[in-house]
Parts: C-alpha cells; structure tokens; sequence
C-alpha cells in the first residue's frame, strides 16, 4: 500500500534520555514509531548518537522498504554539533547501512516540538526538561532563542536548575540561612547515606555529574503538594523564569500559537508558567511528528499549505 | 637566638593558587615566610597537597631546626576533607619528612583569615575570591556559614559567577535578549578563534573546566572601569550577593570586627562591597598570620589574651 503512496518519509528526534523514529508515507499515515535509548550528539557524543540512530531506525524499518525511504528530518538539541562534517557523515553512514541512501536534513529540536504542535510557520516555542529553552520561531526556524546556555550558563527554571535550588534550599534549612522545609530530608534521603549535614550535601553534590541534580527536581513537585512552602517558592521562580525567557523571544501582543513541550509541561511548575503566559498553550502529543511532517515539506515541496496542513494533521492522530 | 624563644611555630595556608608557610618564635618574631604552588587537598587532591606542604615547609625550614617547630596550624579550604584520618596521616607523614614531629591542627581557611586580621575572639569574614563564603566567627571559630557551597550550588558573586555573567551577558547581546557590552568582544577574544556566535561560545565554556571561568572576572572590572553599563550591573549584582551573604551570619547592630579577605577585596566589586556594608572591615596583610598565631595560642595557653594579642601585632608587624 505505502507504494501507492509515492515513498516514504522519516523522522527523528535525538534526545539525551531517547531517540524517537517515525516513519510515514508523504500522505500522513503513520507505518512505524520506535523509541530508543538515547542517543543526543552532544550529549552522547556523535559516534554513540550514530550508532543509536542506526539500531532505532532498523528497528522502525522492520517489514518495510528502507529504499521507498526519500526523506529524512533529524531534530536534535545542540544541532551545531551536526553542522561538523564529521558528524553528518557518521549519521549518513548509520542510515545508509540500514539501507536509507536520502540524505537527512538537521534541525533543532525546538523546531522540531513547534512543528509537532502546530502546522502554522510562526509562534513561539518553550522547551522545558532538563535544560530550558525559549525560541521565536518564523517560517518554521528558530529566529531568536532566549536561555538554552546548558546547566552551567543558564537553563533557568529547567528540572537541573530546580533540583539545584531543592540542595540549596535544603542547605539554608541546616545552616538556619534559610526556612525549614521537607526537602532537607528527601534530598538528603536521596544523596546521602551518613547523617545530614552542610558538608557532606556539598561533598556529595560535588561527587556526581552535576546534570544528576535534574533528578531532584520531582522531590519539590511533590513537596509543593504536600504543602511546602519552600518548594512552593521555588516553583514560583522556576515559572517566573521560564515565562521571562517566552517573554524575551514573544512579541507583546503576539498572537501566534505558544508551543510549550518538555517534561515539566504536567506539573506544579508548567502549570503555573501557562498561567503566566495566559492565551492559549499548544502541547505536542507526539514531538517526533514535527521531524516527519518536515520531511514531507522537503519532498512535496509543490504542494498548498492547506495540503501539507491536512497531511500534519493526518501525522498528528494517534 | 630563636633558642632563647623556647621553641617555633608553623602556619600554613593551603590555597588552591598557593601554599603559604610562616615559621615564627612563640614570641611572634617572623623567622620565613615561604610561598609554594597551589596545594589544597579538595581542589588538587591529599596527596599533591601532601607534597607541595611538604616542600614548601622544607624551603621555610632552611637554616632553621625543624626539632624546634613545636606547633602546627594548618589552614584549609574544604576542612572536612582533612578530618579524613588518611589526608592527615599523609600530612603528619609530610611533615615528619622534613624533621618536624608536632602533630598538626587543622583549621578552615575562614577562621585563619579572621585570626590573621585580628585577635579578638568573635566577629565575621568574609572571604570572596574563586569562591565566596561569609563566616560567623565565635572564640575564633566557625559558628555559621553563608554560602560557600562550591561553583555548582552557589559562591555568589565570587570571581567564578562574575566570569558566568560575563559569558551570560555576552551571549545575551549577541541574541539581542540583552544591551550591547564590550564584554561580547572581550570575553569572546579570550574564549574564541572563531567568529563570535551564541552556539561557539556556549561550546567554548562547556569544552573547560568551569572553574575557568572565574579567569573571566578581570574582564569585567576592565570593562566597569572604561564605563560599560552592563559591566558595572555584575558589579552591582555580586556586591550585593556578597554583602547579603554578610547579612546573613551578622546580627542586627553588631560591633564585632569584619574581616574580608580574597581576591576581590581591591577591585570594584570588593570596594561596592565595603560601602555596602559599612563601619570598619578589616583586610589581612598577610593571610598566613592567623594560622602562626593560632599555633601560639596552642601552644602558649597558659598566656593572657593581651600577652597573645601582643604576639599577634609582632606577628603582623611586616
């Protein structure tokens, strides 16, 4: 059937925690979807991000025809690192030897999520996991980006930065610099093992990869709900900096669609950022699909915006 | 001579840039005053601080008999690092190498640099340079703490989150989230050989270590000195960062002395500081003293305080 269909289209989404395939005829409709480990270029590095690419998408083709395959859209955070030829040609490699001879077209990820929300060419995007990114995007690119700098520059109100704030508060609680608050015992409970104390949280802190703090951050969601007010500030803040950084890349007035997608998207902190940024909040249901419907426009590039609009939403039902 | 003085003293300061030796008489007369590469046991590990201890020691010891030196106090960073029994076998070790069997005391860097600026008993430091830390100092020990969490958890407005915010607003001028600064240029000059652009710097400062970036700090007082606006903010914002650290450890109206010690103490930032918090801040000549002076006190208990407060001025007296 899918030869009826004039080929068929792939993409993909490189994160640090999975690499997400979809394969779809240039109509829309969705013939494989595959998650693998992940496998983000800079995260990862390029040779292991390649080889995660390679698995996945075998995986994805299995019972379908690799050389139908006529397009190929690669979204991945840190998309500079793919501009170095050295990477793109590990990745063409990786798909040519699973039989994929299209050569893939990179974009970054934040286009890749507008795009798997909204089939309209301009809005604004907030990306908020484990880093934090805000994008204005125009003709479906990144026109402008606000924080995105990494954990160590910025990524202010990202899951890294509050389980940050939950050690730092929890070290004020002991100290008395600061508030007491329940996160004292669940950050310790996670990171220590000998008694609480100031030192020992820094020493700790300091013996892991500092990204590891991301995973604290739930200890605050859950905090906030038992009532904390500590917690409760932070997601306060958290939110505050993740709607400056959507107001530093949005228009005043701006009535393009607001794209918002990450991990902290369901709870207390996304929550409280779309009340912030008020109007109307889009959430991709799929963030690879932005990557597949990409590829479409690069092979059907003759076709109406009002075709290409009904083949996204074809992409978009699950 | 030194004979007479019925035994010697030794201070030491182990920096993560320096090691500083004092060996004095117990009357307080300067005998060597010794400076080694850096040898502090968090930043560089036991053993290399080990070794550099122990060379510098050898080097303040020439001519001197090591037989004599009946007390030691040794002033560190990271404390808790020297309360494991391994470290301090591996510096008594050192130590015994070069002739001198007085088993050391250890002391955190806040309370040397304290008893180096005075010998009253209570009071507050403030030490701001790599890293910053306020320091509530009761009968001349550590009674609280603010900040001093490390790089990753905290040390506002020391040299290490002057040099994050210059990278910050440079990469902000360069995205136009931010006014222009002649930081962009400067800080790209030392970071980059390629065109200036938001992705090469944000890869440029993740490619290093990020204690690097306290490198970056002279480029901003430079900048607030030819007049730039942005420059003079991360001034502002670090002074007030430090001096609310001070609020912190400082009771209401307390007539104590304060101490301020480091690396900023004769730069904008250190100056704004000092306004801010007003009254009388002292600055140590010599940061080594307070560690010789304690060794004194250790070792000549049965003295009265304006006999040791004597032997502080002599030992202060360059």
């Amino acid at each position: 059937m899918w030869r009826q269909m004039a080929g068929l289209v792939l993409g993909a989404d490189l994160g640090a925690t999975s690499t997400r395939i979809l394969v779809a005829t240039v109509a829309g409709r969705r013939l494989a979807s595959v998650t693998g480990g992940g496998g983000n270029p800079t995260t990862h590095g390029v040779q292991r991000a390649a080889v995660e690419l390679g698995a996945t998408v075998r995986r994805a083709l299995d019972g379908l025809p690799a050389d139908e395959v006529r397009a190929v859209v690669i979204g991945a955070a840190g998309r500079a690192t793919l501009d170095d030829p050295r990477a793109s040609r590990a990745f063409s490699d990786s798909l040519a030897d699973v039989g994929i001879m299209a050569r893939p077209q990179y974009v970054g990820d934040a286009e890749v999520a507008f795009c798997s929300a909204t089939s309209v060419p301009d809005g604004t995007v907030l990306l908020a996991g484990t880093g934090a990114m805000a994008v204005q995007i125009r003709d479906r690119r990144t026109a402008r980006a606000s924080d995105g700098l990494g954990w160590l520059l910025g990524d202010e109100g990202s899951s890294f930065w509050i389980g940050r704030e939950a050690v730092r508060a929890s070290i004020a609680a002991i100290t008395g610099t600061g508030p007491a608050t329940v996160l004292t015992a669940s950050v310790a409970g996670r990171l220590l093992s000998e008694p609480v104390h100031r030192s020992a949280l820094i020493r700790a802190v300091a013996a892991r990869p500092p990204i590891e703090l991301a995973a604290l951050a739930p200890l605050v969601t859950e905090a906030e709900a038992a009532g904390d007010q500590v917690a409760a500030a932070i997601c306060e803040d958290a939110a505050d900096r993740l709607a400056g950084s959507v107001a530093q890349v949005r228009e005043p007035g701006e009535r393009t669609p607001l794209v918002f997608s990450g991990s902290l998207v369901r709870t207390p902190v996304g929550r409280r950022v779309v009340q912030r940024i008020g109007g109307e909040v889009l959430t991709p249901a799929d963030g690879v699909v932005g990557a597949a419907w990409l590829a479409v426009r690069h092979l059907r590039s003759g076709w109406t915006e009002s075709q290409l609009a009904h083949v996204h939403a074809v992409l978009a039902a699950r």
